[in-house]
Protein backbone atom coordinates (compact mmCIF):
# COMPACT_ATOMS: atom_id res chain seq x y z
CA UNK A 1 0.00 0.00 0.00
CA UNK A 2 2.85 2.29 -0.29
CA UNK A 3 3.08 5.12 1.63
CA UNK A 4 -0.34 7.38 1.40
CA UNK A 5 -0.99 8.46 5.07
CA UNK A 6 -4.36 7.10 6.52
CA UNK A 7 -5.34 10.71 7.19
CA UNK A 8 -5.23 11.56 3.38
CA UNK A 9 -8.54 13.03 2.40
CA UNK A 10 -8.66 10.59 -0.38
CA UNK A 11 -7.38 7.46 1.38
CA UNK A 12 -9.43 4.87 0.40
CA UNK A 13 -9.23 5.84 -3.47
CA UNK A 14 -5.59 6.02 -2.88
CA UNK A 15 -5.61 2.74 -1.41
CA UNK A 16 -8.21 0.92 -4.31
CA UNK A 17 -5.63 2.44 -7.22
CA UNK A 18 -2.71 0.49 -5.08
CA UNK A 19 -4.66 -2.48 -5.22
CA UNK A 20 -5.90 -2.92 -9.27
CA UNK A 21 -1.94 -1.80 -9.75
CA UNK A 22 -0.97 -4.28 -7.98
CA UNK A 23 -3.21 -6.46 -10.08
CA UNK A 24 -1.78 -5.66 -12.88
CA UNK A 25 2.04 -6.21 -11.46
CA UNK A 26 0.40 -9.81 -10.25
CA UNK A 27 -1.02 -10.30 -14.00
CA UNK A 28 -4.38 -10.46 -12.71
CA UNK A 29 -5.96 -7.07 -14.54
CA UNK A 30 -5.27 -5.49 -17.58
CA UNK A 31 -3.95 -1.87 -18.70
CA UNK A 32 -7.54 -1.14 -19.89
CA UNK A 33 -8.85 -2.48 -16.98
CA UNK A 34 -6.80 0.49 -15.05
CA UNK A 35 -8.30 2.61 -17.28
CA UNK A 36 -12.32 1.27 -16.52
CA UNK A 37 -11.15 1.74 -13.04
CA UNK A 38 -10.29 5.48 -13.40
CA UNK A 39 -13.57 6.26 -14.72
CA UNK A 40 -15.26 4.03 -12.41
CA UNK A 41 -12.73 6.29 -9.79
CA UNK A 42 -14.66 9.92 -11.62
CA UNK A 43 -18.24 8.58 -11.31
CA UNK A 44 -17.90 7.86 -7.59
CA UNK A 45 -16.34 11.12 -7.15
CA UNK A 46 -19.68 12.56 -8.63
CA UNK A 47 -22.07 10.08 -6.49
CA UNK A 48 -20.12 11.33 -3.58
CA UNK A 49 -18.80 8.08 -2.88
CA UNK A 50 -21.37 6.74 -0.83
CA UNK A 51 -24.01 3.88 -1.88
CA UNK A 52 -27.72 5.25 -2.46
CA UNK A 53 -31.00 4.52 -2.04
CA UNK A 54 -30.86 3.28 -5.26
CA UNK A 55 -28.02 0.65 -4.44
CA UNK A 56 -29.82 -0.66 -1.73
CA UNK A 57 -32.85 -1.34 -3.83
CA UNK A 58 -30.33 -3.07 -6.79
CA UNK A 59 -28.32 -5.11 -3.94
CA UNK A 60 -31.50 -6.73 -2.17
CA UNK A 61 -33.22 -7.48 -6.47
CA UNK A 62 -29.54 -8.68 -7.06
CA UNK A 63 -30.08 -10.93 -3.58
CA UNK A 64 -33.15 -12.04 -4.17
CA UNK A 65 -32.37 -13.27 -8.45
CA UNK A 66 -29.14 -15.12 -6.78
CA UNK A 67 -31.28 -17.07 -4.62
CA UNK A 68 -34.41 -17.63 -6.94
CA UNK A 69 -31.67 -18.94 -9.73
CA UNK A 70 -31.61 -22.42 -10.84
CA UNK A 71 -27.94 -22.56 -12.57
CA UNK A 72 -26.52 -19.00 -11.08
CA UNK A 73 -22.82 -18.14 -11.92
CA UNK A 74 -20.51 -15.38 -10.83
CA UNK A 75 -18.37 -14.39 -13.93
CA UNK A 76 -15.40 -12.83 -12.54
CA UNK A 77 -12.69 -10.41 -14.86
CA UNK A 78 -9.66 -8.86 -14.07
CA UNK A 79 -10.56 -5.93 -11.88
CA UNK A 80 -13.47 -7.74 -10.21
CA UNK A 81 -10.44 -10.28 -8.67
CA UNK A 82 -7.99 -7.73 -8.09
CA UNK A 83 -10.49 -5.69 -5.83
CA UNK A 84 -12.98 -7.78 -4.17
CA UNK A 85 -11.58 -11.31 -4.37
CA UNK A 86 -12.23 -12.46 -0.55
CA UNK A 87 -15.84 -11.02 -1.48
CA UNK A 88 -16.34 -13.05 -4.79
CA UNK A 89 -15.45 -16.00 -2.91
CA UNK A 90 -17.66 -15.77 0.40
CA UNK A 91 -20.95 -14.97 -2.36
CA UNK A 92 -19.71 -17.92 -4.07
CA UNK A 93 -20.18 -20.38 -0.99
CA UNK A 94 -23.06 -18.54 0.25
CA UNK A 95 -24.72 -19.26 -3.10
CA UNK A 96 -23.79 -22.08 -4.69
CA UNK A 97 -22.85 -20.37 -7.95
CA UNK A 98 -19.78 -20.97 -9.38
CA UNK A 99 -16.67 -18.71 -9.95
CA UNK A 100 -16.25 -18.53 -13.14
CA UNK A 101 -13.18 -16.01 -15.31
CA UNK A 102 -14.01 -14.26 -18.23
CA UNK A 103 -12.29 -11.48 -19.54
CA UNK A 104 -12.71 -9.04 -22.56
CA UNK A 105 -9.30 -9.18 -23.85
CA UNK A 106 -7.53 -12.58 -24.53
CA UNK A 107 -4.81 -13.97 -22.90
CA UNK A 108 -4.89 -17.53 -21.18
CA UNK A 109 -1.91 -16.49 -18.93
CA UNK A 110 -4.29 -13.59 -17.28
CA UNK A 111 -7.48 -16.21 -16.78
CA UNK A 112 -5.04 -18.73 -15.24
CA UNK A 113 -3.47 -16.12 -12.94
CA UNK A 114 -7.29 -15.04 -11.67
CA UNK A 115 -8.26 -18.25 -10.98
CA UNK A 116 -4.81 -18.72 -9.17
CA UNK A 117 -5.50 -15.61 -7.98
CA UNK A 118 -9.38 -17.01 -6.50
CA UNK A 119 -7.73 -19.96 -5.23
CA UNK A 120 -5.33 -17.82 -3.06
CA UNK A 121 -8.29 -16.06 -1.49
CA UNK A 122 -9.77 -19.43 -0.37
CA UNK A 123 -12.00 -20.47 -3.77
CA UNK A 124 -12.27 -24.18 -4.58
CA UNK A 125 -13.07 -24.80 -8.18
CA UNK A 126 -12.50 -22.07 -10.51
CA UNK A 127 -14.45 -22.31 -13.89
CA UNK A 128 -12.28 -21.44 -17.08
CA UNK A 129 -13.20 -21.30 -21.21
CA UNK A 130 -12.83 -24.39 -22.64
CA UNK A 131 -11.90 -22.47 -26.22
CA UNK A 132 -15.07 -24.27 -27.50
CA UNK A 133 -18.02 -23.32 -25.88
CA UNK A 134 -19.13 -20.46 -26.57
CA UNK A 135 -21.85 -17.52 -26.87
CA UNK A 136 -24.12 -16.56 -29.83
CA UNK A 137 -23.92 -13.08 -30.49
CA UNK A 138 -20.79 -11.81 -29.25
CA UNK A 139 -17.51 -11.08 -31.05
CA UNK A 140 -14.79 -10.52 -28.41
CA UNK A 141 -13.06 -12.97 -26.47
CA UNK A 142 -15.91 -12.81 -24.14
CA UNK A 143 -17.75 -15.23 -25.70
CA UNK A 144 -15.45 -18.24 -24.77
CA UNK A 145 -17.14 -19.77 -21.89
CA UNK A 146 -17.05 -22.75 -19.53
CA UNK A 147 -19.41 -25.66 -21.11
CA UNK A 148 -20.94 -26.06 -17.12
CA UNK A 149 -21.39 -22.67 -16.33
CA UNK A 150 -22.13 -19.61 -17.99
CA UNK A 151 -23.04 -21.47 -21.45
CA UNK A 152 -26.07 -23.04 -19.02
CA UNK A 153 -26.78 -20.40 -16.69
CA UNK A 154 -30.09 -18.44 -16.39
CA UNK A 155 -28.50 -15.86 -13.87
CA UNK A 156 -25.22 -14.28 -14.35
CA UNK A 157 -24.12 -12.08 -11.74
CA UNK A 158 -20.71 -10.16 -13.05
CA UNK A 159 -19.59 -7.01 -11.54
CA UNK A 160 -18.06 -4.56 -13.49
CA UNK A 161 -19.71 -6.17 -17.51
CA UNK A 162 -19.05 -4.90 -20.94
CA UNK A 163 -21.96 -3.86 -22.96
CA UNK A 164 -21.61 -5.83 -25.89
CA UNK A 165 -21.54 -8.78 -23.54
CA UNK A 166 -24.19 -7.53 -21.84
CA UNK A 167 -26.91 -7.25 -24.39
CA UNK A 168 -26.02 -10.39 -25.62
CA UNK A 169 -26.34 -12.24 -22.62
CA UNK A 170 -29.82 -10.33 -22.40
CA UNK A 171 -30.94 -11.58 -26.23
CA UNK A 172 -29.98 -14.71 -25.10
CA UNK A 173 -32.68 -14.93 -22.93
CA UNK A 174 -30.11 -14.66 -19.68
CA UNK A 175 -30.95 -12.65 -16.48
CA UNK A 176 -27.53 -10.29 -15.75
CA UNK A 177 -27.09 -8.60 -12.83
CA UNK A 178 -24.29 -5.88 -12.73
CA UNK A 179 -22.17 -3.26 -10.63
CA UNK A 180 -21.45 -0.44 -12.95
CA UNK A 181 -20.71 3.06 -11.20
CA UNK A 182 -21.85 4.54 -14.62
CA UNK A 183 -25.61 4.63 -14.32
CA UNK A 184 -25.67 5.89 -18.54
CA UNK A 185 -23.89 2.92 -19.60
CA UNK A 186 -24.94 0.39 -22.26
CA UNK A 187 -24.61 -2.22 -19.24
CA UNK A 188 -26.09 -0.35 -16.91
CA UNK A 189 -29.40 0.14 -19.02
CA UNK A 190 -29.45 -3.24 -20.86
CA UNK A 191 -28.97 -5.49 -17.69
CA UNK A 192 -31.36 -7.27 -15.27
CA UNK A 193 -30.39 -5.47 -12.38
CA UNK A 194 -27.91 -2.70 -11.92
CA UNK A 195 -26.18 -2.04 -8.75
CA UNK A 196 -24.67 1.60 -9.44
CA UNK A 197 -22.26 1.81 -6.56
CA UNK A 198 -18.51 0.77 -5.93
CA UNK A 199 -18.00 -2.87 -5.65
CA UNK A 200 -15.62 -2.00 -2.75
CA UNK A 201 -19.10 -1.13 -0.92
CA UNK A 202 -21.80 -3.08 -3.19
CA UNK A 203 -20.31 -6.70 -2.24
CA UNK A 204 -19.73 -6.31 1.42
CA UNK A 205 -24.16 -5.04 0.99
CA UNK A 206 -24.71 -7.79 -0.95
CA UNK A 207 -23.25 -10.71 1.01
CA UNK A 208 -25.14 -9.49 4.13
CA UNK A 209 -28.83 -9.37 2.00
CA UNK A 210 -28.35 -12.71 0.96
CA UNK A 211 -27.79 -13.42 4.44
CA UNK A 212 -31.17 -12.06 5.45
CA UNK A 213 -32.91 -13.03 2.18
CA UNK A 214 -31.85 -17.02 3.13
CA UNK A 215 -34.38 -16.41 6.51
CA UNK A 216 -37.21 -15.74 3.98
CA UNK A 217 -39.34 -17.97 1.66
CA UNK A 218 -39.04 -17.79 -2.08
CA UNK A 219 -42.25 -15.91 -2.27
CA UNK A 220 -40.68 -12.93 -0.49
CA UNK A 221 -37.63 -13.43 -3.01
CA UNK A 222 -40.32 -13.04 -5.71
CA UNK A 223 -41.90 -9.91 -4.78
CA UNK A 224 -38.63 -8.45 -4.36
CA UNK A 225 -38.20 -9.50 -7.99
CA UNK A 226 -41.64 -8.22 -9.04
CA UNK A 227 -41.65 -4.92 -7.73
CA UNK A 228 -37.92 -4.36 -8.50
CA UNK A 229 -37.60 -1.24 -11.47
CA UNK A 230 -34.13 -0.86 -13.02
CA UNK A 231 -34.92 2.29 -14.84
CA UNK A 232 -36.11 4.13 -11.76
CA UNK A 233 -32.75 2.95 -9.80
CA UNK A 234 -31.09 4.20 -13.15
CA UNK A 235 -32.57 7.27 -13.00
CA UNK A 236 -32.13 7.73 -9.26
CA UNK A 237 -28.10 7.32 -9.61
CA UNK A 238 -28.22 9.75 -12.81
CA UNK A 239 -30.09 12.73 -10.86
CA UNK A 240 -27.61 12.65 -8.29
CA UNK A 241 -24.95 12.90 -10.21
CA UNK A 242 -26.75 15.90 -12.51
CA UNK A 243 -27.95 17.74 -8.91
CA UNK A 244 -25.26 19.97 -7.76
CA UNK A 245 -27.39 20.97 -4.77
CA UNK A 246 -26.09 17.83 -2.92
CA UNK A 247 -22.65 16.69 -4.50
CA UNK B 1 -4.17 0.85 -33.48
CA UNK B 2 -5.55 -2.44 -32.98
CA UNK B 3 -8.96 -3.54 -35.04
CA UNK B 4 -11.39 -0.75 -33.77
CA UNK B 5 -13.26 0.04 -37.26
CA UNK B 6 -13.63 3.85 -37.17
CA UNK B 7 -17.25 3.03 -37.59
CA UNK B 8 -17.31 2.10 -34.04
CA UNK B 9 -19.67 4.85 -31.75
CA UNK B 10 -16.57 4.89 -29.16
CA UNK B 11 -13.59 5.35 -31.96
CA UNK B 12 -11.87 8.41 -31.11
CA UNK B 13 -12.19 7.19 -27.38
CA UNK B 14 -10.76 3.87 -28.23
CA UNK B 15 -7.73 5.75 -30.22
CA UNK B 16 -7.29 7.78 -27.81
CA UNK B 17 -7.58 4.33 -25.16
CA UNK B 18 -4.83 2.82 -27.56
CA UNK B 19 -2.53 5.58 -27.77
CA UNK B 20 -2.48 5.90 -23.82
CA UNK B 21 -1.64 2.10 -23.03
CA UNK B 22 1.05 2.19 -26.34
CA UNK B 23 2.92 4.97 -23.91
CA UNK B 24 2.80 3.02 -20.90
CA UNK B 25 4.61 0.15 -23.35
CA UNK B 26 7.22 2.64 -24.30
CA UNK B 27 7.91 3.07 -20.65
CA UNK B 28 6.40 6.86 -20.92
CA UNK B 29 3.27 6.57 -19.29
CA UNK B 30 2.52 5.54 -15.74
CA UNK B 31 0.13 2.83 -14.55
CA UNK B 32 -1.35 5.70 -12.77
CA UNK B 33 -1.25 7.74 -15.65
CA UNK B 34 -3.83 5.19 -17.05
CA UNK B 35 -6.04 5.26 -14.30
CA UNK B 36 -6.24 9.30 -14.50
CA UNK B 37 -6.94 8.88 -18.47
CA UNK B 38 -9.86 6.94 -17.29
CA UNK B 39 -10.60 9.62 -14.59
CA UNK B 40 -10.49 11.85 -17.86
CA UNK B 41 -12.91 9.64 -19.83
CA UNK B 42 -15.89 9.62 -17.91
CA UNK B 43 -15.85 13.56 -17.47
CA UNK B 44 -15.26 14.05 -20.86
CA UNK B 45 -18.33 11.98 -21.54
CA UNK B 46 -20.00 13.43 -19.01
CA UNK B 47 -19.56 16.93 -21.02
CA UNK B 48 -20.56 15.73 -24.31
CA UNK B 49 -16.82 14.96 -25.79
CA UNK B 50 -17.05 18.76 -26.60
CA UNK B 51 -15.00 21.98 -26.24
CA UNK B 52 -17.52 24.54 -24.54
CA UNK B 53 -17.69 28.40 -24.62
CA UNK B 54 -15.76 27.68 -20.69
CA UNK B 55 -12.64 25.71 -22.50
CA UNK B 56 -12.88 28.79 -25.48
CA UNK B 57 -12.55 31.40 -22.89
CA UNK B 58 -9.71 29.19 -20.87
CA UNK B 59 -7.76 28.58 -24.71
CA UNK B 60 -7.40 32.34 -25.09
CA UNK B 61 -6.61 33.48 -21.80
CA UNK B 62 -3.62 30.63 -21.55
CA UNK B 63 -2.29 31.92 -24.79
CA UNK B 64 -2.26 35.44 -23.71
CA UNK B 65 -0.35 34.59 -20.63
CA UNK B 66 2.02 32.69 -22.43
CA UNK B 67 2.65 35.63 -25.37
CA UNK B 68 2.67 37.84 -21.94
CA UNK B 69 5.13 35.57 -20.37
CA UNK B 70 8.93 36.70 -19.47
CA UNK B 71 10.10 33.13 -18.50
CA UNK B 72 7.67 30.79 -19.69
CA UNK B 73 7.79 26.40 -19.52
CA UNK B 74 5.44 23.88 -20.73
CA UNK B 75 5.56 20.86 -18.13
CA UNK B 76 5.29 17.76 -19.43
CA UNK B 77 3.97 14.67 -17.54
CA UNK B 78 3.59 10.94 -19.23
CA UNK B 79 -0.31 11.16 -20.49
CA UNK B 80 0.88 14.37 -21.79
CA UNK B 81 3.72 13.22 -23.78
CA UNK B 82 1.81 9.97 -25.28
CA UNK B 83 -1.47 11.63 -26.08
CA UNK B 84 -0.21 15.10 -27.94
CA UNK B 85 3.56 14.81 -28.45
CA UNK B 86 2.99 16.59 -31.47
CA UNK B 87 1.63 19.43 -30.33
CA UNK B 88 3.56 20.21 -27.00
CA UNK B 89 6.77 20.21 -29.55
CA UNK B 90 5.06 23.12 -32.17
CA UNK B 91 3.63 25.32 -29.10
CA UNK B 92 7.36 25.28 -27.52
CA UNK B 93 8.42 26.23 -31.46
CA UNK B 94 5.47 28.80 -31.59
CA UNK B 95 5.90 30.43 -27.70
CA UNK B 96 9.67 29.91 -27.24
CA UNK B 97 9.16 28.15 -23.99
CA UNK B 98 11.41 25.21 -23.41
CA UNK B 99 9.59 21.57 -22.70
CA UNK B 100 10.09 20.29 -19.21
CA UNK B 101 10.01 16.89 -17.74
CA UNK B 102 8.16 16.88 -14.32
CA UNK B 103 6.57 13.72 -13.28
CA UNK B 104 4.90 12.58 -10.05
CA UNK B 105 5.84 8.85 -9.45
CA UNK B 106 9.92 8.93 -9.55
CA UNK B 107 11.61 7.56 -12.27
CA UNK B 108 14.64 8.40 -14.06
CA UNK B 109 13.86 5.68 -16.41
CA UNK B 110 10.70 7.08 -17.22
CA UNK B 111 12.05 10.85 -17.24
CA UNK B 112 14.44 9.90 -20.05
CA UNK B 113 11.93 8.00 -21.68
CA UNK B 114 9.54 10.79 -22.14
CA UNK B 115 12.61 12.97 -23.57
CA UNK B 116 13.49 10.86 -25.59
CA UNK B 117 9.62 10.56 -26.96
CA UNK B 118 9.54 13.96 -27.41
CA UNK B 119 12.62 13.84 -29.43
CA UNK B 120 11.42 11.41 -31.05
CA UNK B 121 8.61 14.26 -32.31
CA UNK B 122 10.80 16.89 -33.11
CA UNK B 123 11.84 18.62 -29.34
CA UNK B 124 15.26 20.20 -29.38
CA UNK B 125 16.43 20.85 -25.81
CA UNK B 126 14.30 18.79 -23.54
CA UNK B 127 14.74 19.92 -19.65
CA UNK B 128 15.15 17.09 -16.94
CA UNK B 129 15.12 17.98 -13.08
CA UNK B 130 18.77 17.70 -12.17
CA UNK B 131 18.33 15.80 -8.73
CA UNK B 132 19.68 19.48 -6.83
CA UNK B 133 17.30 22.13 -7.47
CA UNK B 134 13.82 21.84 -5.68
CA UNK B 135 10.69 24.07 -5.16
CA UNK B 136 9.83 24.97 -1.67
CA UNK B 137 6.59 22.95 -0.23
CA UNK B 138 5.93 20.05 -2.67
CA UNK B 139 6.25 16.64 -1.17
CA UNK B 140 6.50 14.25 -3.99
CA UNK B 141 9.39 13.97 -6.76
CA UNK B 142 7.56 16.59 -8.64
CA UNK B 143 9.49 19.50 -6.57
CA UNK B 144 12.39 18.33 -8.47
CA UNK B 145 13.00 20.69 -11.68
CA UNK B 146 15.54 22.02 -13.84
CA UNK B 147 17.27 25.32 -13.09
CA UNK B 148 16.94 26.98 -15.59
CA UNK B 149 12.92 25.55 -16.30
CA UNK B 150 10.33 25.36 -13.84
CA UNK B 151 12.80 26.42 -10.95
CA UNK B 152 12.36 30.01 -12.53
CA UNK B 153 9.68 30.26 -14.33
CA UNK B 154 6.86 33.08 -14.11
CA UNK B 155 4.10 31.19 -16.26
CA UNK B 156 3.76 27.24 -16.08
CA UNK B 157 1.58 25.57 -18.80
CA UNK B 158 0.89 21.97 -17.37
CA UNK B 159 -1.98 20.03 -18.51
CA UNK B 160 -2.67 17.64 -16.48
CA UNK B 161 -1.61 18.65 -13.51
CA UNK B 162 -2.08 17.12 -10.14
CA UNK B 163 -3.31 19.20 -7.19
CA UNK B 164 -0.93 19.67 -4.66
CA UNK B 165 1.80 20.99 -7.05
CA UNK B 166 -0.68 23.54 -8.33
CA UNK B 167 -1.42 24.89 -4.94
CA UNK B 168 1.91 24.69 -4.43
CA UNK B 169 3.26 26.41 -7.61
CA UNK B 170 0.26 29.09 -6.50
CA UNK B 171 1.86 29.82 -3.25
CA UNK B 172 5.01 30.58 -4.78
CA UNK B 173 3.38 32.91 -7.40
CA UNK B 174 3.90 31.53 -10.48
CA UNK B 175 1.00 31.29 -12.82
CA UNK B 176 -0.28 28.03 -13.45
CA UNK B 177 -2.08 27.28 -16.60
CA UNK B 178 -3.73 23.61 -17.05
CA UNK B 179 -5.99 21.40 -19.05
CA UNK B 180 -8.08 18.97 -16.71
CA UNK B 181 -11.36 17.35 -17.25
CA UNK B 182 -12.72 17.67 -13.80
CA UNK B 183 -14.24 21.07 -13.10
CA UNK B 184 -14.15 20.34 -9.47
CA UNK B 185 -10.61 18.78 -8.86
CA UNK B 186 -8.32 20.87 -6.74
CA UNK B 187 -6.12 21.92 -9.44
CA UNK B 188 -8.76 23.16 -11.63
CA UNK B 189 -9.45 25.66 -8.67
CA UNK B 190 -6.39 26.15 -7.74
CA UNK B 191 -4.86 27.19 -11.56
CA UNK B 192 -4.70 31.00 -12.29
CA UNK B 193 -6.63 29.14 -16.13
CA UNK B 194 -8.28 25.92 -16.08
CA UNK B 195 -8.91 24.50 -19.59
CA UNK B 196 -11.83 21.97 -19.09
CA UNK B 197 -11.20 20.10 -22.36
CA UNK B 198 -9.89 16.74 -23.44
CA UNK B 199 -6.24 17.63 -24.49
CA UNK B 200 -6.35 16.47 -27.33
CA UNK B 201 -8.46 18.87 -28.47
CA UNK B 202 -7.70 21.71 -26.18
CA UNK B 203 -3.70 21.54 -27.78
CA UNK B 204 -4.65 22.27 -30.92
CA UNK B 205 -7.26 24.70 -30.58
CA UNK B 206 -4.43 26.68 -28.49
CA UNK B 207 -1.92 26.66 -30.97
CA UNK B 208 -4.66 28.25 -33.40
CA UNK B 209 -4.90 30.71 -30.39
CA UNK B 210 -1.79 31.56 -29.83
CA UNK B 211 -1.00 31.75 -33.90
CA UNK B 212 -4.09 34.57 -33.81
CA UNK B 213 -2.76 36.46 -30.73
CA UNK B 214 0.69 37.13 -31.66
CA UNK B 215 -0.56 39.68 -34.75
CA UNK B 216 -2.15 41.65 -31.65
CA UNK B 217 -0.22 43.89 -29.49
CA UNK B 218 0.65 43.02 -25.65
CA UNK B 219 -1.83 45.42 -24.95
CA UNK B 220 -4.88 42.77 -26.14
CA UNK B 221 -2.89 39.86 -24.17
CA UNK B 222 -3.14 42.40 -21.13
CA UNK B 223 -6.97 42.95 -21.87
CA UNK B 224 -7.56 39.34 -22.08
CA UNK B 225 -5.88 38.54 -18.86
CA UNK B 226 -8.00 41.08 -16.94
CA UNK B 227 -11.21 40.01 -17.98
CA UNK B 228 -10.42 36.48 -17.46
CA UNK B 229 -12.08 34.83 -14.86
CA UNK B 230 -11.49 31.12 -13.90
CA UNK B 231 -14.39 30.46 -11.06
CA UNK B 232 -16.74 31.23 -13.96
CA UNK B 233 -15.55 29.29 -16.54
CA UNK B 234 -15.00 26.20 -14.00
CA UNK B 235 -18.90 27.09 -13.13
CA UNK B 236 -20.14 27.01 -16.46
CA UNK B 237 -18.42 23.48 -17.07
CA UNK B 238 -19.57 22.11 -14.11
CA UNK B 239 -22.76 23.32 -14.78
CA UNK B 240 -22.79 21.47 -18.13
CA UNK B 241 -21.79 18.47 -15.74
CA UNK B 242 -24.76 18.51 -13.84
CA UNK B 243 -27.30 19.56 -16.61
CA UNK B 244 -29.31 16.33 -17.56
CA UNK B 245 -31.33 18.47 -20.13
CA UNK B 246 -28.18 18.78 -22.75
CA UNK B 247 -26.51 15.35 -22.17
Amino acid sequence: MSDVPESHPRYESLRLRERIIAGVEAGVTSPHGLIAHGRGEAYDYLLGEVSGAWADRAVEATAAYLLRAQRPVLSVNGNAAALVPDELVRLSAATGAPLEVNIFHTSSDREAAIARHLRAHGAGDVLLPDGVAALEGIESNRRFVHPRGILRADVIFVPLEDGDRCQALRRLGREVLTVDLNPLSRTARAATVTIVDNVIRALPALLEQIRQLQQQPPSHWQRIIEAFDNNSVLAQAENRIRSAEEA
